[in-house]
């Protein structure tokens, strides 16, 4: 086996650790925490099926791959939860490091093609890091809110807090937005977000 | 918010399902069992990422869709191991059923799209199904090698059994099969996988 094919098994196995690494929500029915590879391929079909719904045309395809790809940091870093403000402070240095060791692994032009796509999510200015983004805002919400609202309870979040990172999703979607919107609204009314 | 955006939207829920659909194969460090969501998120990005062995060009975002989707239908009709012979005969009409259920959820024209591209990948006669398959093959594989080849083991698979699977990845990939026809022979030799 040459050295190029060598390195893109190498990583191609080293990426399964990704489907270790847990994150607060939980799947609907409330069976278990779902963990990254599998919110990335939820988040990869949501993409294509809406895409409709992007406030400006996107590559779609670049759009399902920085979805794919966009949490693989956490291998390394470790999953941040979005309302964990200790945590977030050290986030960015923990995941260039990861950024790093792992698309590292790659022959060099698809660790700088990786490297750049994650980048492009983290940077959120392109339409498919914006597009991208609002699929990673909707898709927990969805099944946070299928599951009555619970993780949100349990970790007493905040009006505000949703508001902070969701108002992001109006930016790649203002249709989807409103959908949230007024999903936000409901489990406020219901106490699932804590009204502040 | 309209029917159509509803309709999208109950698929997108509904397809969190796939998550609990456990495979034979066994994660890497032999950690649990895979779901399917994870081995389709595997096989997108190992699809990206080794596009250049495909042996005919391909559209790769359909592709990459393909290993997305190829096993909703498992949702309904379940995991069917692919040395389980009594199962596969009853696969091809549960699969079906279900493939009319969960892709009739959507709306008409998405609904067309994902039957079409799921029946092209159950074809196996385009350059895409035939590469979207070579890595529906070789991602199991190479996470069952990683773990000392025990799922063929557990299974007391054949190397007749294997090669009738894995030969069909060289009309997907030739440089692919290399590959997979070495870790075969290494796994005969060591006695994970029985020679008849």
């Amino acid at each position: 086996m040459d050295n190029r094919l060598k390195q893109q098994l190498d990583f191609a196995l080293e990426i399964d650790k990704e489907k270790n690494i847990f994150r607060q929500t939980h799947l609907s029915g409330y069976v278990r925490n779902e963990n990254d590879a599998e919110h990335a391929w939820h988040m990869a079909i949501m993409a294509y099926l809406l895409r409709e719904y992007s406030n400006e045309k996107v590559d779609i395809s670049k759009v399902m791959l920085m979805c794919l790809i966009h949490d693989i940091v956490e291998i390394d870093a470790g999953d941040t939860y979005a309302y964990d403000e200790e945590n977030k402070k050290t986030q960015a240095a923990r995941e260039k490091a990861a950024k790093e060791r792992i698309f590292g692994m790659l022959p060099k032009d698809q660790a700088k093609e990786f490297m750049e796509l994650f980048e492009e999510f983290e940077a959120f200015e392109t339409p498919e890091a914006k597009f991208a983004r609002a699929m990673d805002n909707l898709q927990p919400l969805m099944l946070n809110n299928s599951n009555g609202g619970r993780d949100w309870r349990e970790h007493g979040v905040t009006a505000t807090q949703v508001h902070g990172r969701q108002d992001k999703t109006a930016l790649g979607s203002r249709e989807l937005f409103e959908v949230i919107d007024s999903i936000i609204e409901e489990n406020v009314k219901r106490g699932n977000i804590k009204d502040q």
